[in-house]
């Protein structure tokens, strides 16, 4: 097969990690007998100092001629401490989400064996987690209406949520649920939203087309207790864009692996595929950054929009010795286990496949 | 010194775990010489079966002429899988916070040495975890505009704030960080939300007014991160509605000590105290529920709206005792420890004062 893929690497230790998963995908493919063609586009905080803006016209076209979109991460310390700035990497983030029509972010939290003492909780609470959350990602509070009134000393925001874009969302969780254990939790606020009310019964009503899968639905608060209570009760979940924003973070520090975990955000166009880390701006260019969430996505990718299974079990096997070998990079190395680098352990991996 | 307190029990476990904070604070008050009037009123789904609503204007009456509130719990199963239903308990409790302006809530967390090995997180996590939230409770998403639009397709909530709502949440946060460690921090969602960018924009106006305070600001997907990971790394938390609504939750289960988490509801009127545990239907009737949240909800009254320090010092002292000579009702024995009724550990608090 032949694909194109875009390549956006983004701020901080974005491209350090993207060269890893480049390299192992090179490697892949060659194994496999694919040829990508790797096209770069700038985004975040190094395309508002290029160009002026975090997610330029030129980097939407390669991403919608792409096959899939891999990613970095975004984010620049000279923009924190004013997120009133108006022109900040997260907006190139949100326009990028909304432009490619990524309606569905896709986050597993799970756990490595080896990694499981990584985790705040305790090894009993943690074992056997493997969960995914699908947040809604481009609509609700993010994108309602927002402003000022009585000259500014009022704030509003609007969340807002047609029955369509459940429906859509709702549909990605009833069928992932459907080839894992059958078992979905609909995470909403319908003791005090109307948009959750709406979530409710709109996924209730499409309960009658998926009679295998057993749907429970939680509220928020609740369910941000029992991700630390019992990680491993839970499923597929999904939720809204806020909540979905709060409790993957959440679950993504439970598993100890957190440097792990890939994503994919899925919608009407291109696919794109990302590490759930930030652009870790004090790691930049110390080649310490751990690569493998980054790898791990690249799998996801050629699993899920390529539909080359045989090509992500073998990038994941090759992730899974690396951890059981400890070739590791600095977050992993407990005690005085010893640190890989961001290359090293890149190179481990193509050596390894 | 005399008190009227208003005594809303309200539905599940509330009237068991009430009975005992009513027999602990009479004997404190005998002890000290103080003379307490309790005046028993409907909340919740009682209130609902007997007179139609969840929160009667009788009952409003009895908080607003009482010095302070004593509430247990409410909800019951039988509105659980219909929150769209016209009445249901919980808009009870919001008609309360809003009728009683009861705009701060101050929900604390902290360790109890001898329960620390209940917490779903590594000792070493927990240990030494003393933190407070104070939550905004009348505005924001719970209380803005809300409905349906183009024949019910579209749902939306409307989150508000003004700047003088933020002021005076904020300042009870500064004033409580001035009485503690001196560390605040503000949580809000500031790159996505217009309503964060406003309550950043007025607690960085009040930094000057309290130059001792250290002021940090973090995003809410952060914080749901950092509340597993280092917990103890936090003091003072302030924030809105339903952020505090998510955190506070799942702050409350990484102490391991849920059933002892006090919480007190201040603003324009009458200040309430209650347990943050729910109504607990299951456990309804079996004198089993643990009444220790109940309890410090009633040392946090006195020492709060009383001012009598000497009090809730001797009610928290009695707790401790019981906890390190094991009176403890099922939730915390863990292992094989000999587990006591509810009304047993109330009568060990009262024998032992
Ligand atoms: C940077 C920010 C706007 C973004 C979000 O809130 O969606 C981030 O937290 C994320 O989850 O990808
Ligand atoms: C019952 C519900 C409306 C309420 C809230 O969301 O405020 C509860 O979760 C709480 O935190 O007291």
């Amino acid at each position: 097969m032949k694909f194109t893929i875009a390549l956006l690497a983004g701020d901080g230790i974005g491209p350090e990690v993207i060269n890893e998963a480049v390299k192992v995908s090179d490697a892949i493919a060659k194994k496999f007998n694919h040829e990508i063609t790797w096209t770069p586009a700038l985004t975040g905080a190094c395309a508002i100092d290029a160009v002026g803006v975090p997610y330029p016209d030129e980097t939407h076209e390669i991403c919608m001629k792409a096959d899939a979109v891999l990613f970095g991460a975004i984010g620049h310390p000279k923009y924190d401490n004013d997120p009133t700035s108006p022109v900040r990497p997260e907006q190139g983030l949100l326009l990028m989400r909304k432009k490619l029509g990524l309606f569905a972010n896709i986050r597993p939290t799970f756990t490595f064996p080896s990694l499981i003492d990584n985790s705040p909780l305790k090894r009993e609470r943690i074992e056997g987690t493997d969960l995914v959350f699908i947040r809604e990602l481009t609509g609700g509070i993010y994108f309602g209406e927002k402003g000022r009134k009585d000259d500014g000393e009022t704030a509003y925001d609007t969340c807002t949520y047609t029955r369509v874009e459940v429906q859509r969302l709702a549909k990605k969780g009833f069928e992932l649920a459907m080839t894992r254990t059958k078992k979905l939790c609909c995470v909403d606020k319908a003791n005090v939203m109307e948009t959750s009310r709406l979530w409710r019964e709109t996924v209730q009503a499409m309960e009658k087309d998926y009679p295998e899968v057993e749907v429970s639905y939680e509220f928020v608060d609740a369910v941000a207790m029992r991700l630390v209570q019992w990680p491993n009760s839970y499923d597929v979940l999904i939720t809204e864009n806020l909540f979905g924003d709060i409790l993957t973070d959440e679950a993504s520090v439970i598993s100890g692996s957190m440097g792990l975990m890939p994503s994919a955000s899925v919608g009407e166009h291109t696919s794109l595929y990302e590490p759930i880390h930030g652009s870790y701006p004090q790691a930049t260019g110390l080649n310490i950054a751990n690569p493998l969430a980054t790898v791990l996505s690249a799998a996801m990718m050629f699993e899920d929009t390529f539909g080359l299974k045989e090509e992500a079990a073998a990038i994941r096997a090759v992730v899974n010795k690396s951890l059981e070998q400890g070739i590791i990079t600095e977050d992993l190395a407990i005690k005085d286990a010893k640190a890989y680098k961001t290359s090293e352990v890149g190179d481990w991996l193509v050596a390894n496949l």
